[in-house]
């Protein structure tokens, strides 16, 4: 997979930003106070200040996931996004690249995109008509009488983007963290046999969810709660977290078929040359990361509820449709499902403290029939009704966080991979405030 | 009545609660300018710091009406109530009593119960299974491999909680104020002949009004307005905070009537022996109260166009029909009507500083049958109509308050107890922040 | 036309306003390094404090239009409207001119008049009915037994008002800038011939455009953007703002048939005695104006697709059609346009920082039978759609502002208007804040 990088135009200064130096203090505070193995304190999941902090530490900083080569596959292919106030174009180049351009038109600020998706060649506000190519270059913008206009001023402006593995990364940041390329060599290879660039998008869920991104986030990162996923549990073995030592009684015999099957698993991607092993740096690293292949319930090839493959089309040049699942988990607003027959991926928009958009897209094979290789209500079940438990979950969560009475609780054992989120923000969060 | 207390936890230090010391400088000097006998400062009104400070100097500080035995009559039966960010759950225990639990899992913040009533035995969080007593203990958490888990120390956080005449009180502070307990031995005799364990209720209505808490509760302390509300007004004698000095001209010969009334309906009290003095320490306590037993106009039975009963069962063992209406104003969140045939309890929850939740429940005696001994929509017909009536004249008021040529205005004086409610709303919040 | 002015009273202290001291000194610093040629910094559009600060420096400060005599045309007639948190009765008077009333009831602040338009002789507020006279006298209050109350100090709060050419304009300010005389009989001669008084109102619109007020004006201030107005561009000339000199080419045709049109409709004017100079002070006085008479293109009657007249009945004694569009702009709320068979006013009601109120009004000669002499919809379609697709067009600014790359951007020549609105608002808020 190409990349395309490039250095983003500073801002000009304007008036304080939302955080106030006050308020600052206040949050720094609570970092230094943050009770470890506890959630977060209440204001990091209602104040609008730290919100905006989130905005600039977190999302202003890091890379992020925008989408796949799969929704943009044609060159002038574009997606928009908007993380919490800022809104991007993601445009496929000729080249196979990804222009990340600032949806904002430099002359009188209008959102020059206004379509979700689409293809186009040149980018034209529709306010006063300015042009600018697929690069950003102001090429054209009627000027009668001017004598001092210099269009060479007025290019849009440009984040960073790649695309490693047919996922498309953008970073908002002037100087991007550079460790991303190290973790992007350790997660391609798990994905490239999925070969995303072969798959079409079956289906795109938005939810709009009352709650912080980080409770989004969290909720995501254990499955403790599995018991609240009725059709997930067909096939998901619901002891991601646990061990040999931590395993509960009533999971007993779930874990020794988890076990046999994890090694069957192992067994078949030693022999197809296809990497398995986990490897977890969610908070030892810039770009955290786990990702693992492990095994899935019942035939063990896909989210149905006899563990089935729910597309008849194999993905890439895989040879197996017994391949479990590799799924990634990426820092700060993504995580992604790769089975044999299908990909999901889950992109998470902050819209502000409250709520938070998230994105889930199913891909199958790009030569896939809908009613003949595939059902579509089939293929969605489980997420879609997955995603609006999570969804009533997290909101109960927000409601909770409001309380004056609210503190801390403590998690689990296996709830380890949610702590580690909270230690990568507050690293990630402080060290931009150091 | 029995009642149950308990002592609440304290909660953790936190981010600077929402209103800053600049802002308590100004809110002071506001109260300190205070006009006597005029509305308050628009920003009491309409200022989302001084709502968090009416959150914890009047909310979190006192007793609060929150329902009666009539909602949750049997062991387990619950409600969850909300006074702003606080949630409660308020449950019947196996004694009668009743246990007030904060609705905040302590494992990751979630709502516990997520339904407005119910009945439950023991309390089960839905997003991880946390299990907790009656009384909030937690009895059951999932801890594979926990080696330091004490279950003892993530119990539900309590409030306090009593059953006096039926009606059920909270107290969100730690030491609730001492004075309810003289207060309920006023009312108690004048409640206890209606004897809401033995109601059920027929109807409860819950309209949200778009203003401040303090203009619903001053709407309802003056009768004032009474000519905006055509169908109380056949029954309620529109004298209400009149005397023989201040009786308008167009009111004499109500007032005629009404003292002729009253006169009748204090003979047939004492005959009885049911209390009927006024009692009005609305200012001049900390648990502030007016309660008096009232004629009604008509046949002085109950809220009805002629005045005649709305349910053809006499409620606990009283013995007449002719008995007006028992009504009982409490600070800082309450109403009532206690009639013969029915009581209507009125309870004011605060949403924000411009919404307000009124809750409104009719109790026949539990054995009155809908259809035939009441008709449930004239039971409710007079007072759904004031409610609705008198949730427009608030919202005019908040409309103007925001205004900036807006500038208190005088109380008359059949509105003195309007400003007895300002007056003790003051004090309380001065008192809080000394 | 007669006028009627009064002073207001001050208002009385209250809790600091929503800009805090730091706030100023921070939009003040804004305000100087603001960069000449170019839109404003994102705060202007954004920040709640420079909406606060926009209300009193110049909504509360400056003369604004109202509504038109045609919708309140005899006494007793009114309509009430809304600046920011500001609430107005505009009445008309039994002597022709106009009471402007603050919508508050010096009781409880309730709002007096609830309807946007009616017809009153004295004025009931309805909680408790105190009556006030079309002067705002408070002439009437139930006060039973009160020694004390003078109904002297209780008068509706009062705010400037006066009638030129038929326009109704406000001031809220207590001592309103007194150049506005100058510029009324600056546009009187070229409204009278229209005159306003024998119109009628065929048509309003109200649309709410979620954007800030000033979005709002600055796009009606040019015409660069006019491809976007399909309907708009068969009658209205797309070269507003251009010159000799700074015609585009695709222009060129258009811009020799305007220069034709407008040297016939002057050789007109001048037969009939009409002025049709271009008066521009846009930035140069407090009451900033620009007016003048412009050809339309086609038959150059009226805003239809061929240029023809919308309505059979001419306005006033005007005895020819052919008279073009009297367009006038003032700061900082309005703009006009006069034709021969029909007016449009259209008033900018700002609610918040992200929301505004465009009002439109259509009206006709009073004797103009509707079906008969002119078909409402053709009458409304052209500015019913170019104002939607503004609405468009300004929402995207709005959302563009918001982000954190956005920066100021350049106006082109033919955006002068925009740029003189800019410098008018600078000037006007500094010399406020000086």
């Amino acid at each position: 997979m190409t990349a395309s990088v490039s250095a983003p135009q500073p801002t000009r200064g304007k008036l304080a930003s939302s955080v106030s130096a006050e308020q600052l203090t206040e949050i720094t505070e609570l970092f230094q106070n943050r009770r470890l193995g506890y959630s977060l304190d209440s204001p990091f999941y209602t104040d609008p200040a730290v919100f905006a902090l989130d905005m600039q530490a977190i999302f202003g900083t890091h890379w992020l996931f925008a989408t796949s080569v799969a929704e943009i596959p044609e060159p002038g292919d574009y997606v928009t996004v908007d993380y919490g106030p800022y809104s991007l174009i993601i445009l496929r180049t000729d080249d196979g690249g990804v222009n990340v351009l600032h949806n904002v038109c430099r002359h009188r600020g209008a959102r020059v995109l206004t379509e979700a998706s689409g293809s186009t060649g040149n980018l034209v506000c529709g306010y006063h008509s300015w042009t600018y190519s697929p690069e950003g270059e102001l090429i054209h913008a009627s000027t009668p009488g001017e004598t001092k206009f210099d269009k060479n001023c007025f290019a849009l402006k440009r984040a960073h983007g790649q695309i490693r593995a047919g996922l498309i990364f953008v970073c908002l940041a002037q100087e991007p963290p550079t460790d991303f390329d190290q973790v992007a060599e350790i997660f391609e290879p798990y994905l490239a046999p999925h070969d995303i660039s072969r798959t079409k998008v079956a289906y795109q869920q938005n939810i709009i969810e009352e709650a912080n991104w980080k409770l989004v986030m969290e909720n995501n990162r254990e499955c403790y709660h599995c018991d609240g996923h009725p059709e997930l549990a067909c096939s998901l073995f619901p002891t991601w977290g646990l061990s040999d030592e931590s395993v509960p009684t009533h999971l007993e015999e779930v874990w020794k078929r988890n076990k046999q099957a994890q090694a069957s698993l192992e067994e078949r991607c030693r022999r197809y040359g296809i990497p398995f092993k986990v490897v977890e740096e969610l908070d030892t690293r810039i770009a955290g990361i786990r990702i693992s292949r492990e095994s899935l319930d019942g035939d063990g090839e896909s989210f149905s509820p006899d563990g089935h493959r729910l597309s008849k089309k194999l993905l890439g040049d895989l040879r197996d449709f017994r391949l479990g699942r590799c799924s990634m988990h990426l820092q700060p607003n993504s995580w992604f499902h790769f089975q044999s027959d299908h990909i999901i991926t889950f992109a998470v928009f902050p819209i502000n403290e409250h709520q938070t958009l998230v994105r889930t897209t199913w891909l199958v094979a790009d030569d896939a029939l809908e009613g003949e290789d595939y059902d579509l209500e089939t293929l969605t079940h489980t997420w879609k009704q997955t995603n609006l438990q999570d969804k009533a979950f997290v909101e109960l969560c927000q409601k909770g966080a409001a309380s004056p009475v609210y503190e801390p609780g403590p998690y689990m054992l296996s709830e380890y991979q949610v702590e580690a989120f909270l230690n990568w923000y507050t690293q990630r969060v402080l060290e931009h405030l150091a």
